[in-house]
């Protein structure tokens, strides 16, 4: 809020585009889920919530916390972010952890898109399981109004 | 240092097998480069840096901070891990980063290893160039004595 | 052959679904290059080309040979397939290779989708450049009518 | 075995480096597994077969089907290969499919090393179980004398 008040951005027209790409908010994925993001802090770091969305229909996943951090939204177009995601799970004591690495890039009608790869492991029980923990995939974040 | 003169810890043998694991200290990757994590706080996050070894001879990087997180190596024989490093390159403005997410095991001669895959991503120009931001790779790591 | 020729699917409106699904034909990737697959032999392979599309914007890439194999599309509804394209590159000796994995599927109006992750080798030089070697990402292909 | 008698090539004996890293013959890989490739075609194909070895201890894998091409071997010191496993797999009617691509390098004693990044998909049973379909990691191979 105090940075839309700032008397410096209120001067420059051309900061508003800067000022999207900001992760802070909610996002729906691809695949039906919601991510809530905080307020970044000054160094681009953020918390949040990933939360199994009404076309998930996978009641197995809780919400979950994140925790990441941006590149400077005013600095760059297309700022990059990082964040993992501690999965909560009901019934179950597995451990799974993603990391999510991405880009946010704004569409001509100044729609927001997150791209981001990741990766999700399940923690193996032993050494030669580990070939297997690993999964990979993409996700695409619009967010939501 | 308090860990190992703790009353109930010194009184419990058993949990001398849980006290490795913790990433704190210094370790080498299969690559030749070094990288220093420091003390974990109490819910599992530690910093620290990522540094091009004498092996690497690409002086391009330049010490890059890291910032993660991992499980509770008192409560599992093998914790996993996750961390984020933000690559300071020499002559480049270019953003890099890297998100690894592992596990550590240890082998029968109590040497403990880091299994991890990285996602690195160099910041895309544009969205149509979103396509080849990524590269995946593993990295091993064994801790410097 | 025996399948189309057989009495009791010959009398079946719902194998029409399970005849969808075969790569043979042209599609198109989310990034705007175009593929075109030959007829399938009876054990399901198939060769074809790659071509930069128009939308790409990339005269870098010329047309490429692929091939590849998919899983029996007479007998599950969503098969799976794999294909390797060797890259064709105008002013460059370097060798790129992408690997394909992916799977079929049929929307509920009858349009078929390829889901496919892929990982692109770029030759590395020497094995102290094979860690950067590999990108990884996503494709999505839908035909062209 | 024409290669090796062949009167250019006894006369060359710079030749004898560019006839390392062809694929055929038998590897090990570093998860204990076994591989068999065959004499490769003029144009650089091969098959072969992916065995569970004695230390895999995993009985669920068969002898499995292998199909790939590499580059050619006396054109480039470290040639590019891919190949694509079916897998056989006991007691599960599961779709699994890897594909490897990777490169050939040759160490100072002459040892021949094989890296490569591998995608697995495990057939999804429905477009909304695709996210998780696909696992990546690395394998390195080493020859069987």
């Amino acid at each position: 809020a105090d940075l839309l008040t700032s008397p410096i951005l209120s001067w420059a027209p051309s900061t508003v585009l800067a000022l999207q790409c900001l992760l802070s908010g909610s996002w729906r994925s691809d695949t039906g889920c919601r991510m809530v993001v905080s307020v970044l802090s000054k160094d681009g770091r953020f918390s949040g919530s990933y939360l199994p969305g009404p076309a998930a229909g996978n009641s197995e996943i809780l919400t979950s916390p994140l925790e990441g951090s941006q590149q400077d939204a005013r600095l760059v177009p297309h700022p990059t972010f990082s964040f993992i995601v501690h999965w909560q799970l009901r019934d179950s004591d597995t451990t799974r952890t993603t990391a999510f690495l991405g880009q946010c890039y704004t569409g001509t009608n100044g729609e927001e898109t997150l791209h981001a790869l990741w990766l999700l492991r399940e923690a193996a029980d032993s050494p030669a399981e580990d070939w297997k923990a690993t999964r990979v995939g993409t996700s695409i974040f619009t967010r939501i109004k």
